[in-house]
């Protein structure tokens, strides 16, 4: 469920939004060049529930609130408020009876994905989930190469362990993610039809 | 995951909130008795999560967002936003391969639940994960009588619709809810041993 301003301009979490603002690619990604990855994903999640097809959500923003107003006889104002870093992922749902769960992350890299783009603790929530019988992944889109690739958890996890431990390299190589990795072609209904890749990750563990 | 203000107490989501203040329970909920049922849940799937039984957790209240500060060399700051009302449930994750969604409502009445703790798009979020094979269900608390039920969804369900099309009665009698229901008796890991009768669930499916 993506979160407007009032103008309907949609809102990106900061940690993505500051890093943007920071990176050389920031304008890119403000400019009417088109959707962000999360615009995509929530469109095609939206195509999906109103099909009958899976029901899947991006969870709500984690806010940290401080102070929040409660005016008589009109709705609580908050009126300071820090974001969070999310626990968890940002999907999760439910299609054909499985619990789903994965992150989406967009990267202005053009022949890696640099593994920083996740934090520990959400590899650590997609390991517990597979362990309790969900199905994890990314969703990954190279920008400037316009290709969206479903990456499983698993395969994330070997390069995030090889990372910590022998402080190999920080980053997946593109080539790695076209192997073992499912692309994803853009589609009308649904823009981004990933759910076809997860029924060849179901069909894997019949 | 509970939103909790700097100095450790937790923030409970508005409608929750500003209900509370209105009704006459209202300080009660904010006195020193007890947990919500909302902390009791989280406590209890910080339990099931650590000890390696379920993946579930609380998703974050959703906030509209109309004014932010990025200031230089800081953290965004959130001048000011809005709660707004869920679109799905409070709780989701899995657990034993099985998706599972539900709701967690107390209600102050010690004869029957009051519908109205419900949305509409609550109700129906549940029928659509039903219908992808979730399982899905309310935790109802009577606060004053200290009696936690599981209350599947199906039941609900017609409770619902019988009120809708019937302008029938506005609430399920307590009766109903503990021939019905299954009650959760306290316990003190997890304080809310709920996923025990998830088994039941579970097994009826079987």
């Amino acid at each position: 469920m993506a979160i407007r301003y009032p103008n309907g301009k949609q809102f990106r979490q900061p940690t993505e939004t500051a890093s943007k603002l920071k990176s050389a690619s920031a304008k890119t990604s403000f400019s009417d060049r088109g959707m962000t990855l999360e615009q995509e994903l929530n469109q095609s999640n939206a195509y999906y529930l109103n099909h009958d097809v899976a029901v899947i959500h991006k969870k709500p923003t984690p806010i940290q609130i401080v102070n929040v107003d409660y005016p008589k006889r009109s709705a609580a104002v908050i009126k300071e408020a820090y974001f969070k870093q999310a626990s968890t992922t940002d999907y999760n749902g439910v299609y054909r009876g499985n619990y789903i769960d994965f992150d989406a992350k967009e990267t202005q890299n053009a022949t890696s994905f640099p593994l920083h783009n996740f934090h520990e603790h959400q590899v650590e929530h997609m390991r517990q989930c597979i362990k309790h019988g969900g199905i994890c992944f990314a969703i990954i889109k190279f920008v400037k190469l316009d290709q969206i690739f479903l990456f499983k958890a698993t395969d994330l996890f070997s390069y995030w362990d090889n990372m910590d431990a022998t402080k190999g390299r920080k980053s997946i190589p593109l080539a790695d993610i076209q192997k073992n990795g499912i692309l994803i072609q853009y589609h009308i209904q649904p823009l981004i039809p990933y759910l076809e890749a997860v029924d060849q990750l179901i069909d894997l563990r019949r």
